[in-house]
């Protein structure tokens, strides 16, 4: 029989774990972005007609996993758990979602990482058969995330070169227990390490979580021996313009080129002539880009495997005012298509 | 073969997951309180030698993982995964000691229930096979929690008479797959729903917290057909003294009555004599006592078997000052004995 772990931290699904049915929703900036065409709904302003941003963002995350659920005729009582996080304090977001749709529930957190937190653990459920559907969702907004974590917004802060923009974006997925003929399966997991090299600039997050990035896709590799070129494609949640280059960097210190094939969601979701500086970042950048662009691509066939990486900086405001440096983390899965 | 999941929520561990180490660590005045003699380790004052309270609430989170693994002589790189949260924003405290010990780690959020949601998923990672040995801790603090979601202590706000006082602990847990001869083992766990009856007073938590932890108890109770009387100690995280009364009546609507072997952990850490009003709560009430009170008499046969009720508000200030009620989730678990 197979093992269910293999080697030091990865996670193989005997039972490959279906992605049935998954949406995004965006804010109007990442709607004008490169991906723009690609996602199921863009707001059209960052308030939505809701008084408060946090509101906004709650209405998102719930209105993402609504919309994952009506695309296979499914109510949220049809799920057996409900996973979910974001950055807001106390992760209210996701629990004023689980309130709205009375489903069984469990609050994850890892900062950006938390989309991918929650599918390896949905994929645990499936996979060990403590259930048979199950929900995940996760989201950010910029202007609750920049108030909350940095300046804001209305301040006019001057933005550093290096510091990335986070993402007005939400994403939802519905893990199944089918895989005989699913278009797309989710087949291993890794759970990362907190890495920490003592980059304390909260202005930086990219070059702080790379290396947390990069050690998880050097243990998965170890782990598996699987070779980068077994991909179509590796991608990081949002290490962005600056923590990308510093990844593969890293990466190829350990001895695995990811040059060819390797990008990065905070990367993709705007165009450097939007002004975001080193790129996308927020639970929502890789739960809008995965819903919106990646898993599409996976059904026409155009990807036929990903091994998707999130990244996680798990610093508070409190922490960093207290002197801290930024302990960061990346969780992995791996995601295959049946075409 | 039996099923994994009975009814709707809860959870068959068919491995019974063994508890095989724990550690409590608590504050002076906790440890004044009547299980003071229990704990294994009483902080001499508040900051125990630290220059911020974040700081010394992180310590003790550490150090209370660091005993549980030094009474068996385990160090943390023979972890599988390291799961825990905390009250801080962003988790912090779980975040460092994440860091310090270089596990794989899983971050969750449940406010004061998170202890009992690490180790319903803890128990389902081993009982999974998705590894053998797991780390589970959770913490709070008097100060941190009291400046960060209701007022810094300094100023001297008078509390209401509902008010419960924030727990200074933590409690860590060391889960493995070897049930044949174990003192203690989890056998069953169930997944709560966020209940929210519409109580917006943050200074009456309790009240906002039972019917979250009656419906909990209500549906164990439906989904396996168990009764009251099957256990010893049905006990709640921290209703306190209140919130304990309420839950209470409100099973008792459901047709079960829990008046002769229930109890809450708010309510028996402190005396009344200590000024707390209406008891305690926080993530580190039910942590510590569950380690240093209840888990000691499972193995010395006092008390066969319990079911556990960890409680948690899932608000925050944010949510409050807009206008939100409060949201609450109960999560739980069986826990017996071999004596």
């Amino acid at each position: 029989m197979q093992s269910k772990k293999i080697g030091k931290q990865t996670i193989n699904y005997l039972h490959p774990v279906s992605i049935v049915s998954f949406a995004s929703i965006v804010g109007p900036k990442e709607g004008q972005g490169p991906l723009g065409s690609s996602f199921d709904y863009i707001l059209a302003d960052n308030l939505d007609g809701e008084k408060s941003w946090e509101k906004t963002e709650q209405k998102m995350l719930e209105h993402s996993l609504a919309l994952a659920l009506a695309k296979k005729n499914y109510l949220a009582k049809d799920l057996d758990y409900f996973l979910a996080g974001d950055l807001l304090n106390q992760i209210v977001c996701s629990n004023f979602t689980a309130r709205a749709i009375g489903t069984p529930f469990l609050g994850i957190y890892g900062a950006c990482s938390t989309l991918v937190e929650g599918l390896v653990l949905g994929s645990i459920l499936i996979d060990g058969g403590y259930g048979s559907r199950v929900g995940i969702a996760s989201s950010s907004h910029h202007e609750t995330a920049e108030r909350q974590l940095r300046f804001p917004t209305e301040l006019g802060v001057q933005r550093t070169m290096t510091a990335q923009w986070t993402v007005t974006g939400s994403g939802a997925y519905i893990l199944e227990d089918n895989p005989n003929g699913a278009d797309i399966v989710i087949t291993q997991g890794i759970i990362g390490k907190v890495i920490d090299l003592g980059q304390a600039n909260a202005m930086d997050m990219g070059a702080a979580m790379a290396p947390a990035a990069a050690d998880t896709i050097t243990q998965y590799f170890k782990d598996t021996g699987r070779k980068p070129e077994d991909f179509d494609l590796i991608i990081t949640g949002d290490l962005g313009n600056i923590g990308r280059v510093l990844c593969q960097q890293l990466v190829l210190q350990s001895g695995y080129d990811i040059s060819k094939n390797y990008s990065d969601c905070g990367v993709l979701i705007y165009d450097p002539a939007q002004d975001t500086h080193a790129g996308g970042s927020g639970c929502g950048c890789s739960a809008s880009v995965l819903a919106g662009y990646l898993l599409p691509q996976i059904i026409e066939g155009k990807l036929r495997n990903i091994f998707l990486v999130g990244t996680g900086a798990l610093l508070s405001p409190t922490s960093a005012q207290q002197g801290e440096t930024i302990p960061c983390i990346a969780h992995g899965i791996v995601i295959q298509g049946n075409r």
